[in-house]
């Protein structure tokens, strides 16, 4: 299993790290990079080609303010992408989003909320667990433990405030 | 190759009909339903249990307004749940569109343009081509005639204006 | 008199405690829970299955960002659902705000302001006093002292700028 | 059982027609107004001092643009104040809806969607069940109804796309 | 000459204090309020009564949230009444602009940026100069200075940067 | 009593024609212009410059898009100026809105709501009233017959729904 | 003097035919493009690379939604790009707007109004005159010809409210 | 080469020093300004007058809340103005952007991001560009240097990740 990470600046690593460690722990080959959609144009087409041809399944990009990598990344590519908002400006990520989410028809991306690394993450391994039966196991069981814990933190707070 | 596309109410079907025509067209089997999140709770928590486990490999939920539906559908699944927010209120979609996006970590929705029917669609075929070799090869087969339609509407208008 | 107070996550805590204090001086039983909607989907279910049994008047639901929390709590009951839209995210709270206040026709939830717990905890007494003829006393005493204590607010306001 | 329905303007009173009927039929004597915050000050005022003795148990406040009617009657009774925002204006409600809600510690207003008026007869509906227990009744075979109609509309959508 | 100053809340004094300062150097009498249109009802229809019948000659009525007291206040007297949005929710006083300037026909408020205190404190001086005559004289001279010290600080910046 | 209304389009006259009727039946004279502050800056100038000195009591200045019309007037001139945001983008009036409203220190404009004509007129002639005082008893007399005709309205809806 | 335009559909070519004809009445060669950033990829680049090299001076890049299309222009040229937003979406060009003109920095795109062509057409002769003195002359014509015909547009106002 | 640029308040001086450091790398001869459209008009227009005249090529102006500069100095030039919204008020801007960008037919503003100094620079070294070669040159060697850090940038992100 092999995802990408592609960020516009190096300023979106602090909201990427988290799914680069998700996905790390899930045993999936991570290739992280930095490649605006405005300033490495070349260096960002070459790189989606490599990933259309060496087992890449899912392409996370991230960016801020007016976020064309998202939209640019997916243009090239027919495997998923996951769009990241990140919250750059002073406009709080919304000029992020709707840059992301409000793609024309016949190139979509999949948008998670704003500065959404975990779940970009976790919806980059339930799309592979679409053909990874063994990632599904393990999405299961990361769902039951979410339950778990979240449960315990309602034992906490029925405790706290009997 | 399954998908199921269920929506909150009849009244968001005309933007839905797009996804379940591209969906046929490329040979997918398309579960339709309608199961509002808050009223039919129940026959939308089973029709869930029935897609994890007969190979649906897709789901995608439209909802207006308060849309809650695509995250409750996401809470009860790993499958990829993809959210189409429909503009059904006053508001143009803005409700829909922050309701179904900003999901808590651990649980994604990957969220299409507002009314993205169609594009709800291609994402869903997208991440079956990640299984699917030979959808993979109709993808990029769709995505060369689109380019070859628009560098037509290109000539249609170079000669118009020249 | 029993109200239930059910957030989405411990984060929401601070916003809701002085709420969980309002409802406490007037003599109200709470059962405070942390059961997000998202997580914690079959003890939800479970929790207000209960409420709807034991002698509980109102629920209080607050969440943040997509906030599905308190229309799903009012889908499965009908006892009034008072929903308190979080600033958990860089949207200040208008996510949350649109998410529960957008509710479809036929479940309603009685929207409170963004991080608005006190409001929230006094619409409960409110619609409890509709029963409860003492708490209705209690209520139009505190309208009373809340008068009084603005009215010597504006004495102060006047003697210093007199 | 006794509600009252007071608007800012004639020009709401389309969007609550749809709650005066459901109102009536379930029996709750309904008295309507239309007394403006602004241009009928008195006569508002003496109409709340009305209800606040004539037993009426919920009041339903609808106003658009700068809609303070909703926080207006809040502020004069401790009653529980449905409002139910208008879309006026050119801004769709978006006015209305923070004219209503965003209320201060101490009166609160129970918000419902912009131009929600069915929403709010149910709002009103489920706090007077709280005290009249024959009324629950009838609210949870409401529900009930709701639900099969719900998934007759599931079956339909079913039938045609099968 | 007199002014009357009313806010909604203690808290908004710091954005007034430079209104109360600028009118009392232009010799004006201001009367400061705290008078909240929801938590002092009566107190605020008897300070505007008495502000009918003493001389006042325009009302600044500031509030935040859902600010119903510029408009309360404009109800109850064909005095001109500024309206100062204040920003004092998470939603940056954009709550508080809508609530204020959107006022239905009949019943204007003249509605000043958001935390805009010194600019109501002009506005009411402007007015009040249709009447006196002296004070017009002085405005023209505040206006005339003003220039002065933006020219003074444009040939700062021209030695800075020449 | 003398007021102008001037506007930055022919096309802003539907959103005037109230106002200008609504002065003239009181009496006042009233000075139509349209000199827009980006493609008649000179004869906009000139006309303030008149304005000034031919006894003209308070300017309404009226404009859409990037609203600067009301501003630049008022930066001509100590007589108060009433901005009247008219909504002819795609904006719905915000665009105009925020372009009037958020003046900076020192040079106020009186913002009423996004075409909000009638009560510009309305303005104008509280703040002329503050001089006038006939022009006082004929308001009070506009408010009482506004409270009778809202009352009487009242009535009607009183009558329907009984 | 060469202008090129590109856009990213067809269906924008109503808001651009105006620019058009603008830029021919100046004796502008205008080179007329349909190539969208995300359908046409290749051909859009091949198109920046000839109009780098032909003596272009100004692109005009029009796009709606996720309006990649101006920056993903300005990415590969350094001649002036103009990005007009359109307003395609139910979001009224306001997603446009953010995704046009939000750009990081070293990549610039001159943003003009939501649906903008003929300010787009104006800015594009404006950069130009930088260059070409007559262009200048006409420009400052113009100026002149929009000022008489504004200041008989006011002459008809005039006459007509008099 | 000769670009001028005027502020409305010297508090925006902060981020419109990176421009003035970009230009003068360039060569440009810059006149800063600092001259409010509100409060100093007649000096204001002198400058106009003046750049009119003295070989500037570009004007920049940048201002924040009502931000009528830079409509204002297009209003008196046929030069291309390049306005920069800044993020003075609690509005983050997002006032001043609409202000700026939403220019009526005729009278064009280049508008670039909240804030957005840097670009106003390039944009203004890009429009001077098309006349002057050898800054073209420059233009396209400062893209390489950009493109060259970019993917030293991208190398780091690699580096570190692999």
């Amino acid at each position: 299993m092999r995802t990408a990470i592609v960020m516009g600046s190096t300023s979106d690593l602090p909201k990427l790290e988290p799914a680069i460690e998700i996905l790390k722990e899930y045993g999936v080959k991570v290739d992280v990079r930095c490649l605006s959609a405005h300033r490495a144009h070349a260096g960002l087409s070459e790189f989606i080609k490599e990933a259309n041809q060496n087992g890449t399944e899912v392409i996370i990009a991230a960016a801020g303010m007016a976020a064309a990598l998202p939209g640019v990344v997916a243009s090239q590519t027919v495997l998923p992408v996951i769009g990241v908002p990140i919250s750059g400006s002073t406009l709080d990520g919304m000029d992020a989003l709707l840059s992301i989410v409000q793609m024309p028809p016949g190139i979509p991306v999949a948008t998670v909320a704003i500065n959404g690394g975990k779940n970009a993450a976790h919806l980059a391994l339930q799309i592979m667990a679409v053909k990874h039966e063994e990632l599904r196991e393990k999405l299961l069981s990361f769902r039951q433990d979410m339950e778990v814990s979240a449960m315990k933190a309602n034992e906490e707070v029925i405790a706290k405030y009997q």
